[in-house]
């Protein structure tokens, strides 16, 4: 069945905000190691930071009808996310498509396909994220669902699940915990800045962290 | 048998300057969707878009013998599109071959097969389009031809064919349809930017498509 | 048994210094078109040109611990060559580690495995050559050794010996022929020039290497 | 946080097996095409058909430590499925685990990962399902998660889920849907049936299916 | 424009049985080492080698509606060969069609793609050799073309180009040279034997091919 | 320089022997889970396990000339070991080559790189682990060496190491630590035996080998 489910939660823009400023290492370290998109997930251009919520996109493979359906459940500051129900490398999205995700506010897309009109896109600023660069076009046939559950590159995303992606990739951070992961990011940024000072004079991580010992009990030899 | 076919038809260049202009996904699209080269294929620096008449030469793994045979061939304006008989990701060009291609009027390479000097043909402002960068050398010990018909990255390619490429990869335009395809692209264009215009004005695609009702008979629903 | 090798040779920094501006192409050229790493060994940011001496990491896929113990055997001038005991493309070396390694005069890193903190390693400057980009951090449970022999992408390295990179990629040279191999680029780079203004001028490799002979004996036919 | 959820729901066991004796394809159509996991999965030997309940498995790279947690989780008729929580080809199963798990009743494995002693789990009949085969062995430092939600192979998979498994791959049933898709399969199976006779006779799909308007609707054109 | 060509020439069936006996490896050889697919085009049962007439067809990504129209087209000997137009790994074929093409005579499928029901397949003899096996269902919602010239896994096929397969891969032959290939495939097989009892004998390929001097020549040193 | 090395060590019949019963994953384990090559080295056919010493051969891309020069170099009980210096995937080798390898005792060729004829070869029971199997012929036109060290799959292997093979892969053994490695596997399979016998009696692994106290310091919760 193909459905377009309306009405998503969405995280507090504040919380968003901070996540999107920790960035996608922070962020995935912050909700214990978990949430990273495949590592094949590129930015087209490099630079962007972007952080919003989900709206998602279960679509066939080298159709992109669902996109149109999608941008018309944008709010400002959401992200769309897009994952063909089948392994493809089309170009699903291109600048007309941008164009009008922009003109509702989208802060960018993350699609486990194609996308066309690169140099496009990065001149109007609009971020993505995807596996591949293709010109090769879709049609427009058959459904697929919006704002359902979906596995994009190897991660489960839900409606309104917070996004943030930049040059390291993609991370996702369910709604529910959106709150609690800022929190802690905040605070592993803090103590990251007084690590990179020590660092930075000279100190070692084997010091700092107090590695010397539990190396020695393991059984590394110096020789 | 090893061949090299010395004369072989080109485009006009009006029709050349138009289809380049048009861009790689525009052609596609204005072609039937068809001719992108694999998605694989990309450029080693961003940013340049060419249209030129394929010089096509067929050679051996990691052997580039027949580049050099293929520049004697080149006329200004040509492209050089080269793919290897069996898989191989050698460095089979790098900027001698590209000074002299230079020399000869090129305007770039398409190539199922690595390059190297990538940051001196950056600075030549030299655009290449390739499976890989890669300074593994090659041989010259191995015949192949020049002016056959290969096929390349997933494309048939005939000499004389034209070869769009950009930031969204490359396109085949068999030489007898250069004409009518540069006028389709020229008409398509116009049509974009219409949209464009409706699009970043807040316009659905859902509406200036008229989608609404064939997506409620395919069976969509709304919740 | 996992060790730290502590005293390595090193070659002269004047070699290193030479095969750095000689570059990764003209390198592989000199030692007989040999030590290539495989191109899947990309840089994360484009334009840097390194020469140093390999300070190896054998590591567990997904452990870094192994990183902080190489980077107290740093001495100016080197360089960090990491190789996972099995593929792994997860994030090894951030912006920490950077800034550790920085401190102790390190020229860059090898990895055949994930960096992250891109943005920031561009912003210091920090080069890296590797095989993903990707945000998924490390534990640090299993010893390692450090200074032993690698594979790294497919070239065995050897603690000390000269490792070069640029755009082009990676390429190890054996520390006993450093000196050799520099004198070997240093003279090929002489020849390059002088064919590179023959060609520029217009002159065809055919006639400058002398090759339509051979190509005619070898059964090349022109139609 | 590592844990393990003793108690899971399991499907009717006269469901499952329906299931699966339906096979991979036609449960999948049977679900609206969906639950497939990735076509890389394959089976280490050919002929197994299995169904039976997810016991879920998230593990560290390189790590199968909680397979043995998993294994006490075991009741007859159940699958172990393991997903790690970055991509791995380590081999972290073999003939020892296999053997508890047999003695547990367990049915087979999906690993999206890789096995070892493959000629062994073949004379014992275990079938397993998975990307790799490899003897590289794993440690055992690191927790994990048993009877999680998981990805595995670009599915979502719920402990307690049926997985069918045959030569064609690996598809996933939800919990809550196995009895409505066993209906729907066994339908799907006789409605076959039917069709296979006529073909088998010399009728033709496009005359069965009665498409022969609809393609000229669409425009085809026979020449 | 999607177009069904319905006079195709075929080879003579002699020429065509000739091709089949003399093997991929052997038919290769002789047309000079050329119209091999590429290796990833592997068997889905071992121990078939068929040769035949290519009934070709391109059809879109996830639709294999094109099927059922190329069936009609068969004659006995024929073989399907079929190309997506962008890369899928789809389950396009299985058992009903797989039934169907038999009941017209039809020796076997090439797929750029995925099948399905592959146990079936191999209990009725049908063998496919495909880029993938895939349970993953497909759709009947947009035309492609039949016997129209396609490329597959890399080479060039026309309608009525003669394909011999085996378990060493795929080899394509050109219409026209049928009949001299298949002549230098016999002569090839008479040499091979012979070569075959001097070797089982023990003497050396250095003597019977007589490469000793050019070994030398070359610069091959024994130490 | 190219070079074929003449005397080569080779390790006692009796210790290769040992390390051929015991197969790869246990000799891999026994010498501290190294030498295993890389995953995608699969054989041709299965239910083969071999082991010997290597004869190793350096060979470029799409030319096999130094198999015929290595052929001479073997002893019975040697095995063939051929990597390409850049990535290739042409049937370097096949029957013929086979049965001159047979006629001197060869007991294997393990090949980064493609062989043919596969079905002759399971005929002729001469094993094989490659990266591909693939008809596309070579050439023999450049040098490579013979014995001497190579990195084949990702690992370093010098002529004499003991190579063992089976349907788990391929594993290599120093020549220097055979000895020890043959020892420390016999007494890991006598170990392996007792535990299958309490494994297969129902003892669970958490309970031999000690794990929950380890566990539940880790953190792991049972809910």
């Amino acid at each position: 069945m193909s459905v377009v489910v309306q009405n998503i939660p969405r995280a507090d823009s504040a919380v968003i905000d901070t996540l999107g400023r920790a960035g996608v290492a922070t962020v995935h370290e912050a909700q214990g190691r978990t949430g990273c998109l495949a590592s094949y997930m590129r930015p087209i251009w490099r630079g962007a930071r972007i952080a919003g919520s989900a709206v998602t996109i279960s679509a066939p493979p080298g159709d992109n009808w669902m996109l149109h359906v999608a941008i018309e459940q944008l709010q400002p500051g959401d992200i769309l996310v897009l994952s063909p129900t089948s392994p493809c490398d089309n170009g699903y999205f291109g600048d007309l498509l941008a164009t009008s995700a922009l003109a509702r506010g989208c802060r960018g897309l993350i699609i486990d396909a194609g996308v066309r009109d690169v140099a496009d896109l990065q001149d109007m600023g609009f971020p993505v994220w995807s596996k591949a660069i293709s010109a090769q076009g879709t049609v427009k046939e058959t459904l697929g669902s919006v704002n359902v559950p979906i596995v994009c590159a190897g991660q489960i995303i839900q409606a309104g699940d917070v996004i943030v992606a930049d040059d390291d990739g993609v991370v996702v951070v369910p709604h529910a915990q959106a709150a609690e992961v800022a929190a802690k990011a905040t605070t592993r940024l803090d103590a990251e800045e007084a690590k990179r000072k020590r660092l930075a004079a000279g100190e070692l991580g084997l010091d700092i962290y107090d590695m010397r010992a539990r190396l020695a009990e393991k059984g590394l030899k110096y020789i």
